[in-house]
């Protein structure tokens, strides 16, 4: 399934059976690497944990099984947010998770994953890539012997699941809401009480009301986790994750014994599936949220007067953080000059186009 | 230059010196396959020239050279409108262009670029990878010996350049206009007199009046054909292209001569090219777009009337091109139907994010 899906979504034309048994001129050449992949998501988890699988089976291809990977779900080998560690010491030589769980190494790393009322997935790319953004990713990781490499986007996520209806700040007091990172510390000053839980505790939280909301991925994600049966109103936008780039960790030492082919099969692969995983989401996305319609939920905008204070509090978070660290400040100035600069652009193209269309 | 900045691109950080000079355990092999790539557009054109030569580039490093690509700009070896032609005969092995261009050979090639009041590129490529667009792709093509494959997108295009202002639909009213294929069909029956004209030779046909107006690409290529300084009024959104893909074309026989990793290695390449094209665009063309408002020109969005009115003849027109033949009713029916659903979709995520951004 997983592979026969991956398969598909490189448009290759070949039979299954002949992929599973790969015979080229090359077949006889012994692997070169064994290579591990620890992950921060559940084996297989939609999107995600199979955009890992893709990239582990794309390089092992690519490179004719010279590199072999194989991969680890998370709790299999260590901890979901272990992996920066882990990779870093070289105990797997690859991980696949997310940059804004790293923020304790430095506040900078959030900006490679996504920053409230930042860029989307279409402009976060044209930053990494070239705009400097990845320059500055791999100057920050280096210090940590990794090599970052852009390596999937779920696209714009939704702003959450609420048990009542948001209508003004005023419900936001007080709000017990399960939202991480730079989306939880400006809930937190807005009045909200920012609740940090993992994944698999989410759902038994929201229904007992030990939390009022919760935001988790998009509707592909959401389903699978049954939100729609704990809480009735689904909110938009995801101000807080506008284009979430998903990290591939490479430790570095690992990487330097690759000869340059390889080097670049690694690098091609992740961008490969960078573009793979948003197309996957949004595919997934809209019957996902055809299901969900079909549910007893509620799904409403938020009121313009909670996004305009939302957005001037992430404005001042992100001023606050970019003075922690001489890179950090150096991130934030790369990428706020971005924005600055394709804003107008993309008010001009895709958004006046999705307006009219 | 072009191959530093393909380099860049990548985000590799080996120095350039030893990228020219490939040395791998694997640079003793000799290059079995000597391939040309022909192109419809100049050599080193901006975005889709470089573009091309990138994927070239990629390919071959990828392969260790196993695959050694020489690349034709337009008029070297060939027209750029004989691409299809050539690629499908064997002429060359690889084509680099856009699918509108074949539609004497089916309507449903059209989808497959860019079509009005569709998808944007995000969607596009959902559409492509997992919502059967691709597999109908290679059915439509398969027929003429070729395997097609994403390999760049532009991102929205511009609606256009005016030598007037565009208040309302009795400004379309004879007005000679450069835009081919389905934008050119639909302008025509809002009143306008669509003109057909190679690149090259748009910028005097505007200075001089012999046509009113033109739509090139954006900002990026725009600035680059000095269109600025031609016409005074540069209208957004580029309705009838919102996010055109980029084609290559492989011959059907010469992929199947490939071992399997070699025939991974070419389709990963497109699909790396394809995010890496856009990328680019849309790094450039907010750049572009700064100059060009430094200019004496009025940028300006197309009256709402308008606007309706060319989304009501667009529907029509696809309707009308569907009847056509089977394989373009198949395309047809695929395409909608993924709009329809996925628009649901774009409306709460993309759209509604960056009208509260």
């Amino acid at each position: 399934m997983k592979r026969r899906s991956f398969i598909k979504s490189l448009g290759s034309s070949f039979a299954l059976a002949s992929i599973l048994n790969i015979k080229s001129s090359h077949a006889e050449e012994k692997t070169q690497f064994k290579w591990k992949m620890v992950t921060s998501w559940p084996k297989n988890f939609p999107g995600l944990g199979v955009g890992a699988e893709n990239l582990a089976n794309l390089i092992n291809i690519l490179s004719n099984n010279r590199i072999k990977i194989k991969v680890f779900g998370s709790n299999e080998l260590i901890p979901p947010l272990e992996v920066f560690d882990f990779v870093s010491k070289g105990g797997a030589e690859l991980g696949h998770s997310g940059a804004y769980y790293w923020k304790g190494k430095s506040p900078g790393c959030q900006f490679f994953s996504s920053v409230p009322f930042g860029l989307n997935a279409q402009e976060m790319n044209a930053w990494l890539y070239y705009g400097g953004g990845l320059k500055l990713w791999e100057k920050l990781y280096g210090a940590f012997n990794l090599i970052p490499r852009p390596a999937g986007n779920t696209g714009a996520q939704m702003g959450g699941w609420f048990n009542k209806e948001i209508k003004s700040l005023s419900d936001l007091q007080g709000l017990k809401m399960r939202i991480p990172g730079l989306g939880g510390e400006v809930l937190s000053r807005a009045g909200g009480v920012p609740v940090t839980l993992a994944g698999s505790e989410i759902f038994t939280a929201l229904q007992t009301g030990t939390i009022d909301a919760t935001e988790w991925v998009g509707p592909y994600n959401d389903r699978a986790f049954g939100l729609y049966k704990a809480a009735k109103y689904y909110y938009f936008p995801g101000w807080h994750e506008p284009g979430p780039t998903i990290e591939c960790l490479i430790n570095k030492t690992a990487y330097n014994t690759l000869p340059q082919d390889l080097q670049f099969i690694v690098d091609t692969a992740c961008k490969a599936i960078n573009i793979d995983m948003l197309s996957d989401y949004t595919a997934k996305n809209n019957l996902a949220l055809q299901y969900l319609k079909s549910k007893n939920i509620v799904i409403k905008e938020f009121p313009r007067e909670i996004m305009n204070k939302l957005r001037y509090i992430s404005k001042q978070v992100m001023k606050e953080i970019s003075t922690h660290d001489s890179i950090t400040k150096e991130i934030y100035v790369s990428y706020n000059n971005f924005q600055k600069n394709v804003s107008p652009w993309t008010e001009i193209s895709d958004k006046s186009f999705l307006n009219i269309r």
